[in-house]
């Protein structure tokens, strides 16, 4: 039987059409960097999704896609407004601020959700040379905490970020959770809602590995993304096989029914899990993670079987997550694990 | 019919040992970043091979490993040796320069290998802050142009850049094809020779995509080489199929026969041309890459059916490549190719 | 008569005995970029009071010392602990980010003075490559808000750091005001309570410009100080006539007399505004700056007359600044104008 | 009698009507950060100069002017073309890659002189994204040979650059020695050339310190320069006493006086040289710098009663150089070391 952890939906395995696509692919050469049809193809499909002006730059990974996204709207005096729980805060090592030289203007909010309020207290920064000018808002979508903007907040929060002359990035690691959690198509959850530039994440959602870049108006970025993504280290010789996973994550809405499917098993696990003595749900629910706060002995009779992360060691905080390939039995293992660990 | 291409070893497909260790290793799930049992058996396995006191880092690609192994020798202010021709100066978009701050010293030199009087310009670098400090030498093996440095030459590269208390690098992107023409083991062909640090190619090599950074000795990096990796955006959550690409590169000795076997087609290819009047072969075919120049006509013929990149417009001097998957009847079809654009 | 204002120690003229030593130091050539003999006997004085183990690198301005001093302590995936309303973060337009690549932890703390609860919240930071590793603590003495740590409080922090393997910078723009109000020796002050490097203050206390940089244990910058000077733009070839005025400075303790006598001045006004109606000091006024808030009109009208800036737009709260020229007339001249505005 | 050196025009004292200006101007309380009437009066002077469209800013040093400047016209894959021998390339410690991040494109010269067959050979650089692309050309007038480009030279190189859509930097450290050597005004000699942005050297003609960096269009920085020289860290808080330096260097026209006198002086050494056996001049003297190659015995005589530097330690070749207060009995005396040490 395979190992599960509930750890992260990034220690998932491919999923099966998607390695098949892979596979696939791997008939003769094909021109390196981007030159070949697969790519040609893959950026073909994401064009008519997001719309002809958008631009796409396939990269390896999120950090990456976070990286070559952000620097392109950015001089270095720029700066960019995020949650001080922003994976690009927290989790991403300063790769941002040490590829750009630009600063992170890391704001407190709550369940990882920057807030109208939040973003006002940076509209009147003074305009003189002594202070970093903000020029991006960047947003996780589903948050660091698996919860959701909904479509009316982030309607408001382009809106006012654009009479700002902000510009508004979506880290979309799982915007593919949120999304299907909320029955919105890919371009209806984040450029018809004025999202300017997307992280499209691939591989929390069951792909070997790729995310894609996309400029909503192919302008943003002045010419800059090839090279940001070169000099980011992102460019893929054999870039075919990033884009063969997208074109099978894109066929038939698969994108929906991974997501939707790790969704699904991370509300199964919640039901569960409400029913538990001695353990507390912290966050709202909303995608594909569950924070909860339980006691520090339970904790470790259960990572003793399930590998996952402690977030805050204070509380303390656990995070359980679901993905693509979670199987109905494994919850029920995992949760019995959670009673059992609790004396339940 | 697969497509075959004379372009680069980039272009060639995944050979069917590392897809298959791939598709293995899509099993269940693993931790990520590198803290699963394949990463595990991997970073064992090149410890073996390379010694005991190495400390190896898998990035996704060339430039992130050079990138990754020069920043953590050097501080801002010091400076990378280098062959005006080598990858590093004029591929990668300076992604070193702007990751590190740190200035490329390029230096000519003929068919891409720096000679010990190269490096003699720098050893009386003045020590004021006026200047940058020279600290690493980089060099290629095999070098941009298929050709190589012999075991004394290396050996006394690097004797002299130690004296001078100067590091050398080995950019490894096709450290295989190297070992493989001279008969030296992978250890034999760099640690053994004086090489500080490798990046030891997989890229075009074989596989579907992954580098490793391999200190010879852990301390050099003095901590900083997991930091650097992630800052490099270079750490990859599914970690476990770089690593289980690298465990059947190196069980059997597979790179040393996928790199033999791209050897041998070019040799193959060399033969060929040699007996094609009105093409001159222009450097030492060593490897797997034969650079010649002939009639700009032809070249666009040849080019109708086969692609491969003009390396100098003005002469013309096109770089014609082979690898794993080169078939004798592709060179074959090559090479009548090339005989008929230019009336043979 | 000249004009004065009370916005900031850096709108006062030259002290006199400074500008003297200037012209005097203007005596034929003399050697660039410190090899001359004014800069040999400044350093060697600034040696013989912080200990003959310092190192000190003089700079043009605040910005560039707080640069040169932090980038010496810090790898590029390090990160310096701080106040949020620390110069550093908020005024110096991210220039320590852009140098250096590292990022900035600011800390919301009160009237500007880092606690040692400020600190633990840092102490568990996981040792993992995701995570920017905290390396330095920068403090300002006297605050941005004009207020001190007292010398056990210093001790107490610098403790706590060092026993977490961090070191502690000071950003001592006004550290002579902070000495001369506590009767503290500038070793005293600094490298007796635990303090590693200083970012010395001239500009602020009378010299026509110029800062320096000491690092109180010459090893601590491995080497990298002098390039790094370099490197920020700092090293100035004219480096006489900043030594001359460092050597001023610190003759008969000009340092203190200075900043004693911007101290006693700004005391001088605390007493005159506290008995005026209408207007609210907002932090202890400890040194040469007073905070208050009164009502936005009266500030227009005093503005008129005296130039000094609005810190927080919101309450309104201003700041006042006196320095080593302010004279009692001018004081008596400012109050009488706040207390005009105010209908007094 | 006041110490002489023949090393470099930055060992000269300050001039005295510059130094006067600098005591004048220390009357009362100026506002900070350039916004103070001294500063208003010198970059309207510097408008009238060098065009009502040029945009000004002042920093410390040349370095920092040639970082600024820079910095402001290239994004970080862009790279900047400039002679070897460039003060940027070999004596700014890699101040700007680190800056910027950008790389420079070092040309073999003669002279210091770029050529424009130099520049052809980046005219057909590849616009995809393995390659920086050239967006700048430094040239350095007079060079650091002291060698200069006519005004016809000059414009046909920016001429060329503009039709290949690369701006033109002028390092002018010496651009008043150029300008009085071939009898141009400061805007014949740069602008009207073609000369898109100009480091206006003050330091090494007379001041106590300061440069100006000259947009002569100030839409080229697209309002980037006062947040580049905040984080280059070169904006002065106490600005009036560099702005007031370059009012008494621009009044009746000071900056030809000053540099036509060194020029002079270097002319009278040169024919005293060119009588004196054993020592041979190797550049074009056509500044204030001599560039000489004799044995070197006679090197360190001469040495131990004047400081100057060794340029190039393998032939050996020194370099003198006069300046604003070298004195005719200077240049005898200097004269009579070099013969007599030489036996002459």
């Amino acid at each position: 039987m395979p190992v599960r952890t509930f750890a992260s939906d990034n220690n998932a395995p491919i999923a099966a059409e998607i390695l098949q696509a892979v596979v696939a692919a791997n008939d003769g050469d094909a021109v390196g960097y981007g030159h070949d049809p697969y790519t040609e193809r893959a950026l073909e499909r994401l064009r008519e999704i997001f719309g002809s002006s958008s631009d796409v730059y396939f990269t390896f990974n999120g950090t990456g896609a976070n990286v070559v996204a952000l620097s392109c709207l950015t001089q270095p005096y720029e700066a960019v407004i995020c949650p001080a729980t922003a994976h690009l805060q927290t989790d991403e090592c300063g790769a941002f601020e040490r590829f750009s030289g630009c600063k992170l203007l890391a704001v407190q909010c709550e369940n990882g959700k920057l807030s109208l309020e939040n973003l006002k207290t940076f509209a009147h920064t003074s305009r003189e040379e002594h202070h970093v000018q903000p020029r991006v808002v960047s947003l996780s979508q589903s948050t660091e905490f698996g919860t959701l903007y909904d479509p009316v907040e982030l309607r408001e929060l382009c809106a006012y970020a654009h009479a700002q002359g902000w510009y508004v990035h979506m880290d979309g690691a799982r915007i593919s959770n949120a999304a299907a959690a909320q029955g919105l198509g890919l371009r209806e959850a984040t450029r018809d809602l004025g999202i300017d530039v997307l992280s499209f994440g691939g591989t929390k959602n069951g792909l070997l590995g790729g995310e894609a870049v996309v400029f909503f108006d192919g302008s943003l970025h002045r010419g800059a993304a090839p090279f940001a993504r070169k000099q980011a280290m992102q460019l893929a010789s054999k870039m075919r096989f990033i884009a063969a996973q997208f074109l099978a994550l894109l066929e038939d809405d698969r994108w929906r029914t991974y997501a939707a499917h790790a969704n699904a098993m991370a509300k199964l696990l919640e039901g569960r899990i409400r029913k538990i003595a001695g353990v507390r749900i912290t966050r709202p629910v909303q995608c594909n993670a569950i924070f909860a706060t339980l006691d520090r002995k339970a904790i470790e009779t259960i990572q003793q079987r399930f590998f996952f992360y402690v977030f805050d060691e204070h509380l303390p905080e656990v995070r359980w997550m679901t993905h693509h390939a979670t199987r109905e039995e494994d919850v029920a293992a995992f949760a019995d694990a959670v009673a059992s660990s609790l004396g339940n």
